[in-house]
């Protein structure tokens, strides 16, 4: 059966996704790369000289099973990214998904494919929409929700997320977008596991409970 | 030297240190006793049959050598306490506190002597003001503030509190008072350390950084 995933979202002690304001020179505004040290220190992003333990567990998930990626428009680009007609997403030549992606947007455009078998796809479509046409496109397999934020809460409060990890760094942002909005009594959908790590993030997974799936 | 600390505050996933609205019924209004129910599973609360593992190393740190209490209002009585006369706080004749106990209030009354070594003083004052009353009745030893989160956040923005222990519980409220809000930056001025327990829970200690005292 396929199951819909969050991986390796990073979110601040009080709950912010990214800072703010968001740009082309700051993707995550005043956060930084903040966020993603934890990440950038496992050996699933530095193959030579990253750490292997938990952290690391964690986050070689992020392409495990995978036939589809979801993403909203703020992950896609910096504000204004649809009035430019060759934006092609922050990645480089060879995106890290590897699969059909598709970006939420009311502005659509032609797909674009890309090497190693990313091909962007723009969908102007609710979150269940979305995932049914993303689904076909898994052919089976999982379809990962990459974020940001609004977009996980969109989808986790119409009901269609498996499985959510979620990575808490010990930083207070103060302002930007927050995942938890919206979503109070969470805790009866699913079941909450804390770990954590020796390099001072705690990883959350939040596994939807059987009685609670459609 | 005196230090002011945080002990055993528990927070949701979302921050927030109680829910709503608080009343007479319900102190911590649409939370009910899902933030403690970490607590009263320990040694410390439970003395006949409550674990002595990780929650209980915390929580017992609650008792250990402060000479007096800083309160808000609301921890010492509902909404309106300030009306009735006859209102001496939610604990009973002998309440757990066993020093000089500072309620934070616009409407002072007269100091009430408790059993067991309580005595409430209430004040009308600032953070600043209220941390020097409470540090000369504390005659050397350190001042527990206790909360609720608007007190927390307003001693913390003013740089006077030294350690705090808050404990993540895995439930999302969505509404409350929330014990982050005003704080961005935080850990420039405290190391921030996580650890999970098995419980679920997950005990985050804030412990001044040198470079941050006055």
């Amino acid at each position: 059966m396929s199951r819909t995933r969050v991986h390796n979202f990073a979110i601040s002690l009080d709950g912010f996704g990214s800072g703010e304001p968001q740009s082309f020179e700051a993707p995550f505004g005043h956060a930084g790369e903040r966020l993603h040290e934890w990440m950038f220190a496992t050996r699933f992003w530095d193959a030579d000289g990253g750490s292997v333990g938990v952290d690391h567990a964690f986050a070689v998930r992020h392409g495990d099973g995978f036939g589809a990626e979801i993403m909203g428009a703020n992950k896609f680009g910096p504000p204004g990214w649809q009035d430019d007609d060759d934006w092609k997403g922050w990645w480089g030549p060879n995106p890290p998904f590897h699969t059909p992606t598709f970006v939420l947007t009311h502005r659509p455009r032609p797909s674009i494919e890309m090497e190693g078998g990313t091909t962007f796809h723009f969908l102007d479509a609710s979150p269940a929409e979305a995932l049914e046409v993303a689904r076909a496109a898994a052919d089976g397999q999982d379809v990962r929700l990459g974020g940001g934020a609004s977009v996980i809460r969109d989808f986790v409060a119409a009901g269609l997320v498996d499985q959510l990890h979620l990575v808490q760094v010990p930083i207070v942002l103060g302002r930007g977008t927050r995942v938890w909005d919206g979503l109070e009594a969470l805790e009866q959908d699913y079941d909450i596991e804390a770990v954590s790590s020796p390099s001072g993030v705690t990883h959350l997974t939040l596994t939807r409970k059987v009685s609670a799936q459609s």
